[in-house]
């Protein structure tokens, strides 16, 4: 099969498509055929050599999440059958034509939902809600802020916020401030010219958000408790402004706040079996009555995966970057 | 009646023992004669103008905790009658011949407890339970790490964890590590010649420790971090240290670690009332068998108060120091 592999750490060049052994599955497993694939963050910090697969297999084949169809099952496999069309995360391997992967990780694809959009969900959906919902626990009438309204994740997190009733503010570029807004957005602040504490103590009467979800770390973090009301939490899934900084752990203490690390790859198997039935279970619906839906940038063929990275990297996108491989 | 005043902020001669008016109770409340009071290091901090009442009333009297006996009840009292025993936290004022406390937030002092020594449970014993069990939600089996463990909230943290099945290693001054061994920690580390995160991850077979009590804070944050399990907690309950740190918030996110902020005080009345009562049923019935009990290192009058606040600057004290009112 056709998979794209890290031939060593470095720029997008690194990225090239080879031919590879198709994968065979466990007992427990599926293969599945790829129909799309999407880019994280994370896959270009492991290109770089930051973040190697935790669990690595016998080729560096990045690649956090799938949608396709399963094409063989182990033996002790029950749930899901030749032909069904699922999608989900993986610790990597999803840059591929083909692809195993647990069958408790797999979810049906929702049935209004296109198989090859159906990539732009796992990651993305199950980051933010997790982050927000699961560890944070916001509420209905609650307030978020999310900073990188317009990523991937954060356009994910809007339309949780909103589906679950929750109020939310995002952070972004001037220019994706409207595409923010109609995602659901109550608030979309320009980062370079808005201070996003001032904005948001004055939509919260000076009360402050209950939740926040940081991509961006760095001098955020001040920031972030400054603006976090009373017994709030902060879930810090990325670190795209760095992660030292001159921190101030005094101001946690009279918010009496959490700040929470999180990360979704390296988490264990039967984590990532509970959060995705629990998603399952909380979330699919969402996407069936059309209240969740996958939003997506651009599209990429595997032979454009060089081209794909170097677009992530030019922090252009809003929303997700699908790559399709058929 | 006798209490002592701040009379303005600086140094321990600042309080003063004057006579103001006795307290009157409100319908829901009780009027205690006070038996005892203990120091905690907040009052300091009161003394030095850095951490207001947060309810202020007529006086400036610190005193966070009592032991005493009721004298009078508001007529809604119903739980408590005239000649109870009685301890608990209050947010100010117990530094005095009487005060004033809501009814729910009183204990009933156990059975084999002297009054007089009753005094040195509430503060420290419902902060380390706070933080530890219900914060931390540190679980029989686990490690817990409490940094200052021959300080009155450290010993009440080893004997709490003792109590619940827990393991313990604590830091103190190498002249108090048998005095924390001999409470129950499971070791005990020189602050100033051992690296608490190579005992600790030595003691824990790499794996770090379930939960953390830090009083310290500053550079202590890092560390702490670094002797912390996967999914492990931090709560920050002091800064003894300083609050302001140069911090790598991406040790965070691998060990999906979590660093709360917390603070007894300025809780609203509902929540000081909740934890009292969790504490009456979850942590009174250990007093009751012999496994907890107040560790006093020395006892002064109230006329000594100054003296009482020189010695706890000298951080020479193993566990509580009480104020004898009577």
């Amino acid at each position: 099969m056709r998979a794209v592999v890290i031939t060593k750490h470095g720029d997008p060049s690194v990225l090239k498509v080879v031919d590879v052994e198709k994968p065979e599955p466990k007992s427990s497993e599926i293969l599945v055929k790829i129909r799309a694939t999407s880019l994280n963050r994370a896959d270009l910090m492991q290109r770089m050599g930051l973040y190697p697969d935790p669990f690595p297999g016998d080729h560096d084949i990045p690649g956090l999440e799938f949608a396709g169809t399963v094409v063989s099952c182990g033996e002790s496999v029950k749930t899901l059958r030749v032909g069904d069309p699922v999608m989900g995360i993986v610790s990597g391997g999803a840059y591929a034509e083909f692809l195993v992967a647990p069958e408790m990780q797999a979810m049906a694809v929702p049935k209004n939902i296109d198989l090859a959009n159906a990539a732009a969900i796992p990651e993305v959906f199950i980051t933010a809600w997790d982050a927000l919902i699961c560890q944070a626990n916001l509420q209905a009438g609650q307030w978020a802020l999310v900073h990188a309204g317009a990523s991937g994740v954060g356009t994910a997190a809007i339309q949780i916020c909103k589906a679950l009733g929750a109020y939310v503010v995002v952070t972004c570029s001037a220019g994706k401030r409207d595409a923010c807004l109609a995602l659901g957005a109550d608030l979309a602040i320009d980062y370079k010219t808005q201070d996003f504490v001032e904005v948001t103590l004055q939509a919260t009467h000076g009360k402050g958000v209950t939740a926040i979800l940081d991509v961006i770390g760095g001098d955020y973090l001040n920031r972030n408790i400054a603006a976090l009301a009373l017994k709030g939490t902060i879930v810090q899934v990325g670190l795209m402004g760095g992660g030292n900084t001159a921190f101030n752990i005094g101001a946690l203490m009279p918010k009496r706040a959490r700040l929470i690390g999180t990360v979704l790859r390296p988490r264990p198997l039967e984590e990532k079996v509970a959060v995705t039935q629990r998603f399952i279970a909380e979330m699919l619906p969402f996407f069936e009555i059309g209240k969740l839906r996958p939003v997506i940038d651009r599209r990429f063929g595997l032979d454009q995966i060089v081209e794909a990275h170097e677009y992530m990297e030019s922090n252009a996108n809003t929303g997700k970057i699908v790559i399709d491989v058929y």
